[in-house]
């Protein structure tokens, strides 16, 4: 292991469907400068990847330094991929198939890149600087517009032998359940994610249940954001109430197997819906999780919500780059 | 590592409800010499200790070897335990509460001893000398009386933070289920164990349907045994052929959510019922959890029966004896 490597700043990129983020992180973690593009995947890999060394090249010249400063750059990005050889296989938020991210941003930014899942690297990034320091064995569950997960058993990311293990989002929970995007029946997405929440408000609406919610949004309902559900749950409106408490319900049934199956030590939950309402989600979840589990897979564990927010993942993908690059060595 | 020890053969332990058995056997997995006592739990664990530790003395004469010649002694217990101390916590099969197995039994055979659940132990055995030699990423569900599972990552097996993962039985399927032991509705178990199986079958013929099964069992429902089931399945019985269906059906759905969430390469399918019907279950639960699990954490995957059969936990008890004693060494 080169130790001057090690002491020197890294680069953390999240790659979204919308927009790109980069910062470059510190050895502990502090964020030295940031920078932001829109990804506009419409015009293709190769673009996306250009804004993306935009992107880094801006956040290093905002922090003073120089690329050849930089140790390495950590990337987020959307699944499925292949985290080792840092290919995107074929992810439909972006339209990208076999796209060789690692290589093809090394070549841009002549840093050595790491790339894994963004939800994979947001959980990191609650173990490495957030909610679960210095814990063995971690679930992330993030909610937003599905619902992802990352595992971490023994310090580390679990794969699996597919490398894209940690699904959580698509455990099934009811076989007769809704309808998810995946084409399956009632996993936890189809029932905790944003996605879910406002589908399960506009049925209760079109029932002709009164709700705030429809003054809210004027109408919209593609406008119910995790700030409007916040908004329409302090003021107690019971459409939004009921529906928030039946997705914290599910997430908790989803947690109380997995403490079960993998017995984490912390359960983090984020994502823009609990960043919303961490308490409501951090207590219905935790409820009901240990009414289910067996007394000995609860003893000690924590339910919490994601300290990092919207940086776990840039911050989860710093410090992946700073991991593994120490490993290469 | 002292490989003069890692030669010798270990003692390998199996300690069931109604019975213990014990086996020397060589490293190639070789079994020397067998022996079984009945467990006769309500005498107490000091008595049933006494019978493991005669168990075990008498497959080493059996084996023409002395105990001086064993090197370490593995133990498949049921749980919740302690694998790292060997202390069974509480168990209700045997009634035992915190109960030092491992320097109990040590005191009796003066060999070092080794303790995990018969489940895990179960599934470990299928790595080291059956169904799932050579692979890193494996998960174990052994359906009989009850459904347990066993998890293997990186090629060790899980325990997790409470040292008591793994409990795959108790996934929940569908939280207005069957109520199951556990005290939960629509666990796994509650769906696809012998036990539901039964309850199934006699909520059938209850309701009229007709079924061979009364007759085999000679109106005794408590005797629809594994090789019944598969009497009546294979005389095309409709009601035992669409309860063993379902019950395959809910063990697919969960091996497609566990695929999503582990990512194993091999899922091993064993116990008493499996056993019986090993077609019908390997056939059944890859179909429904390939169609549910997304493509690429089903690729190359294999969903087989054990090949150890009865012998999975003496033989993976064997390995995890000598496992532990070489990381102890």
């Amino acid at each position: 292991m080169n130790v001057n490597r090690q002491d020197r700043p890294v680069l953390g990129i999240d790659l979204g469907g919308t927009k790109i983020l980069a910062a470059v992180v510190d050895p502990d973690g502090k964020v030295l400068s940031r920078s932001k593009r829109k990804t506009k995947s419409e015009k293709g890999p190769a673009d996306v990847l250009d804004r993306m060394a935009a992107c880094a090249r801006e956040a290093v010249e905002e922090a003073g330094l120089q690329m050849s400063d930089i140790a390495s750059a950590g990337v987020g990005a959307p699944g499925p991929l292949d985290p080792i050889r840092g290919i995107i296989i074929d992810t439909p938020n972006l339209k990208f198939v076999d796209v060789h991210l690692k290589d093809e941003l090394e070549s841009r930014i002549s840093v050595p890149v790491f790339v894994d899942n963004d939800v994979n690297v947001g959980t990191y990034g609650e173990l490495v600087y957030g909610a679960a320091r210095g814990v063995q064995d971690v679930i992330g569950l993030f909610v937003g517009t599905g619902l992802g997960g990352g595992v971490i058993i023994n310090g580390r990311l679990h794969h699996g032998f597919s490398l894209n293990g940690g699904e959580l989002g698509h455990m099934i929970l009811d076989p007769d359940g809704p309808v998810c995007g995946c084409g399956n029946r009632g996993c936890l997405e189809a029932f905790s994610s944003r996605t879910a929440i406002q589908r399960e408000i506009e049925f209760a609406i079109r029932a002709g249940k009164s709700s705030i919610i429809h003054e809210l949004v004027k109408g919209d309902m593609s406008q119910i954001t995790s700030s409007v559900l916040k908004k329409a749950f302090e003021a107690n409106d019971p459409v939004v109430e009921k529906v928030l408490k039946t997705a914290c319900e599910y997430l908790g049934i989803a947690v109380g197997s997995l403490l079960n199956i993998l017995s984490p030590e912390v359960v983090v939950l984020g994502g823009g819906v609990v960043e919303a309402l961490p308490e409501l989600f951090v207590k219905q979840v935790r409820k009901k999780a240990f009414k289910i589990a067996f007394p000995i897979c609860c003893k000690n564990v924590r339910v919490v919500a994601s300290e990092l927010g919207d940086d776990a993942v840039i911050l989860g993908a710093a410090a992946l780059g700073r991991e593994r690059l120490a490993e290469a060595n």
